[in-house]
């Protein structure tokens, strides 16, 4: 089946801080004309640190969409120029303190992919050493050591909405050897 | 810590057909100000829906952000007045034909925390029967049927990258047993 839509013109609608949103008009396979909203980002990392004990690292922080602290894994932007596995080594030791000496990478997440196309760089880092935490001034985190299995049954009930920590943190606990 | 963030003012940059932008100025913690792009979304639901045979059913469609066909499970926005579960069943017999007699909620999944209120409820359905397909005239999708344990792998092997894709299909294959 032909698929393809076809961009005919669009208009930049807002240059953000984190969101630039485009609004294009598009030609459907059946020759129809349709809107798309679509949200342009630059880009992001997260990172399940699982220690020799088998914790997990959380941070909690303030969410404004949502008005209330979220529980996530380290995760961040990308900055300008930055790989993604540097960009992931980066925010877990600003946001935790930890560097880790392992890291296997967990696969691209595509978080709203239907108006969004923000993709998030997924990375199980282990063999952890702890320093001191260093956020920015303006941001306001709390450290969290969770059982890892603990922490699974815990999305598992539904306690844990945020997208990438549901997914990196199930791909981390089956990559670890846990299933069947 | 206190982290919250109280909205000091804001306004409406975009009010469209999926994306609805505000920009708005709020106190931090420590008194300093910021700016907060937020994207307020209807919110939507998903499927993951598993035959007795084990088969999953997935859609391909072109995700316009990403200029590339996409697989995916069911799913789709809320309409106006509709329960979580009425529009999990809707749009999984628009998108496939199929009727399902059980469904397991799975729990809700953030998509991007940060900037984005959307909210995906999500479920494993089972015990089903087929009809036929009845998608939208400008929607363009095909179904496909795949064995839940070879998606499960295609997921961990990074080959899926759509977040309510991987997160879900990784929770209802742990509902269904399969977690030592």
């Amino acid at each position: 089946m032909d698929m393809k839509e076809t961009r005919i013109s669009g208009e930049l609608i807002y240059d953000g801080i984190i969101v630039h949103l485009y609004k294009d008009k598009v030609s459907l396979p059946n020759g129809n004309e349709a809107v798309r909203e679509v949200i342009r980002h630059q880009g992001a990392v997260c990172v399940v640190a699982v220690d020799d004990d088998k914790n997990i690292y959380l941070v909690r922080q303030f969410r404004y969409p949502f008005n209330d602290v979220i529980t996530e894994i380290p995760a961040g932007k990308l900055d300008a120029g930055e790989t993604p596995i540097e960009g992931a080594a980066r925010e877990l030791r600003e946001e935790t303190g930890i560097i880790a000496k392992n890291y296997k990478y967990l696969g691209e997440l595509y978080t709203s992919c239907a108006f969004l196309d923000e993709v998030i760089h997924m990375y199980l880092a282990t063999d952890l050493s702890f320093t001191e935490q260093n956020p920015d001034e303006d941001e306001f985190v709390e450290v969290d050591k969770v059982n890892l299995k603990e922490f699974v049954s815990e999305i598992m009930e539904g306690k844990v909405p945020d997208s990438k920590t549901q997914t990196a943190v199930l791909k981390a606990y089956i990559e670890l050897g846990n299933l069947c």
